[in-house]
This record gives C-alpha cells, sequence and structure tokens, in this order.
C-alpha cells in the first residue's frame, strides 16, 4: 500500500465530509469516489470514526510542526513580530491544507471525544506558545495588557474564520476565501490586529 | 395551544440539538423532553426541519429588532460610539438566547438551504446596517481604513465566538462563556476592538 492510496482516501473523504456532510457519508461512498476497493478504507481506518481521527491527527501533526518550527526560528527580542511571524507561518499551513482544514473546524464545534482528544493534545500545547508570546509582549510593554486568554481566543477565531465561515464570506460579505486576494488581505487583517494593539499600548503609556 | 406550549417544544428541541446533534435527536425525543405529545409537534411545525426553520426565524426575528432598535436609537454623529452601542445591544441579545445562539450559528457553518435563506433575509440587512456604520467611521477619519467587508467579518466572528466556540473556551483556555465575568470581558474585548481602530487613525494622521 503506497502512502499515495492512502492520501487518496482522505482527500476523498474530506471532499465528501465537506459536501454532504458527516453524516452523509458513507464508507462506500469514499471508496468509490477514491477508486479503490471498499475494503480497503476498512483495513486502514477500522472505519469513518477511524478514517476521521487519521485526518484530525495528519492535519494537527503538520500543524504542529510548523507552529515548533516557526517558534523556534523567531526572534523574540520583540515580541509582536515574533507574533506576526508566527501567525503567518499557521495562516501558510491552513491554506495549504484547506478543505481539511474547513472539515476538521467545524467538527471541533462539537463536543465530541475527538475534540476533547485535539484539545488535550494539540490546542493545549498551541495555547502555551500563544501564551509565552502574547505574556512576553506584555512584560516588554509593546502589546497592550489585556488578560492572555482572551486575546488568544481572538487571535484563533480570527485564523479559524475562512475555513468557518465559508458560507456567510461568499453568500453575505461576497470575499471568497479561495482567491488569493483574500489571503492578502486576511494576513492584512490578523497582523493589523497585532500591531493595534501595540499602538494601544503606546497611547496609555 | 399557547405559546407556552410552543415556547416548550422549541426550547426542548435546542437542548437535544446542542447535547445529541440535530441527526442525532428525534421527534419522539422532543416530545418527550417537552412533555407533548409527539402528533403535536408534527401538527405545529410539520417535522424536525419544520422546527428548525422555526427556531433559525424566531431567533433572527428577536435579533434583527434588537439590530434596528439600536440603530434607530443610536447617536450617529461618533460612529465608534455608534457602534460599540449596537455592538452591546445583540451581545445581549444572544446572551439571552445563548443555547439557540449556540446551536443556530453553528448550523449556519453549513452549506444549507437554510443558511441560505438566513444569509439573504437577515445577515443581508445586518450586513447593510454595519456597513453604513463603518463606512461613516472611515469618511469622517474616526475609523481606519480597511475594506469594510473583513472588517464586518472580524466583527461578526467576535460576535460569535462565545456561541461557536464553547467547547475551545471552555477546555482549552478555561473561560467559561456562561459566566457573567465572562461576558464582562468579552464586551470589554469587543468594545476596544473598536478603540484601537480609532486610536491607529489618530496614529496615521
Amino acid at each position: 500500500m503506497s502512502t499515495s492510496t492512502k492520501k487518496k482516501m482522505l482527500d476523498a473523504a474530506v471532499l465528501l465530509f465537506n459536501a454532504k456532510g458527516y453524516g452523509g457519508t458513507s464508507v462506500r461512498a469514499i471508496a468509490q469516489k477514491a477508486d479503490v476497493n471498499p475494503a480497503l478504507i476498512s483495513y486502514y481506518f477500522k472505519n469513518k470514526d477511524g478514517l476521521l481521527e487519521e485526518l484530525a491527527i495528519d492535519y494537527f501533526e503538520g500543524y504542529m510542526d510548523v507552529l515548533g518550527k516557526a517558534m523556534n526560528e523567531v526572534d523574540r527580542t520583540y515580541a509582536p513580530a515574533a507574533i506576526k511571524e508566527v501567525i503567518v507561518s499557521l495562516l501558510e499551513h491552513q491554506r495549504s491544507h484547506a478543505e481539511t482544514a474547513r472539515f476538521i473546524y467545524r467538527e471541533l464545534t462539537l463536543d465530541s471525544m475527538l475534540a476533547k482528544e485535539v484539545a488535550s493534545t494539540y490546542l493545549a500545547k498551541e495555547k502555551y506558545a500563544f501564551s509565552s508570546l502574547f505574556e512576553q509582549g506584555i512584560r516588554q510593554k509593546h502589546l497592550v495588557s489585556f488578560p492572555v486568554a482572551y486575546t488568544i481566543m481572538q487571535l484563533k477565531t480570527m485564523l479559524m474564520t475562512p475555513y468557518l465561515q465559508k458560507h456567510y464570506l461568499t453568500n453575505v460579505l461576497y470575499v471568497f476565501p479561495h482567491e488569493p486576494y483574500f489571503h492578502v488581505m486576511h494576513q492584512q487583517q490578523v497582523c493589523g490586529w497585532i500591531d493595534q494593539m501595540t499602538l494601544a499600548v503606546k497611547q496609555h503609556a
């Protein structure tokens, strides 16, 4: 079994989950779309839940690699710049896994076992990384002082918006998350928000 | 049939939808929880989809009333203050319909008929209201200039976060969206973001 066959099954599953929902997608339909025998899916993932778990692990292992690499490489002397660099890396990872991000982020809004596992393994580490940067920025008076948990809430929400709110963006705001222009604007917006938090501290000083 | 019986059925449905998902909740279970005959649900809402639609209409009719009233009452001479007043009204509406908001906001992330209808009737009007305020603020140089659609994207995302990301907030960030303290902080954060956009324009001037 080549990794490319496995990837084909995972890709087919994501496309169907996004189009018809997790509940509305059968193992048989995934096999058909991936052009493999349904038995192969059972063999590799056991069942649909196994496939979902594999998708989430795959996505977040890659995400944490990118985060870890960015955290190691950034120059932390000036926290706002370091935060923006980390943000740009994470946006890039999301963008290159757009369909998976779209599906996974929606799944995580549920109160499920999967959401609990992802929360305790990956998202807790991510929170720790963000906290250290924001706390440093506040300590050095480069960022406006506000409880860090709420700042992370806002950051995470902004990062996930293009994937979680695709319908609203496309049909109400007429901005199109799959277009290059959107990504330029979105990155400007998230980084601009960090800049505004540094301006705010200068005003208060 | 009293409105209170109807309300009892809608309330029971929301609680079950949030606990077991829309797909995992039967009309029979809703009837049982509401302590009514299942036939009454069929009579009033036709079926589960009818009940879902009624929930969404109920929620957004109330939401638009609050928005319309706030838009009429605010003093628009200084847009940032007007925007903050409107935000406070909408947060209050969400808060007093927390369980419904939680369910409905998640439903709207789907690419469904319901999401399309809500988008074209309610959310388009809301966008129009927000646009007029933000555009006025930019024109009068009280708000930093940035394409309004992206600013509304950020605002809407911030407004919905406590309901859409309850699991992440509770289990990763340890902030608790049902607590009064959370609402104080969340309101401060959204309004503080508006303030930062006014500070940013002063810096650039």
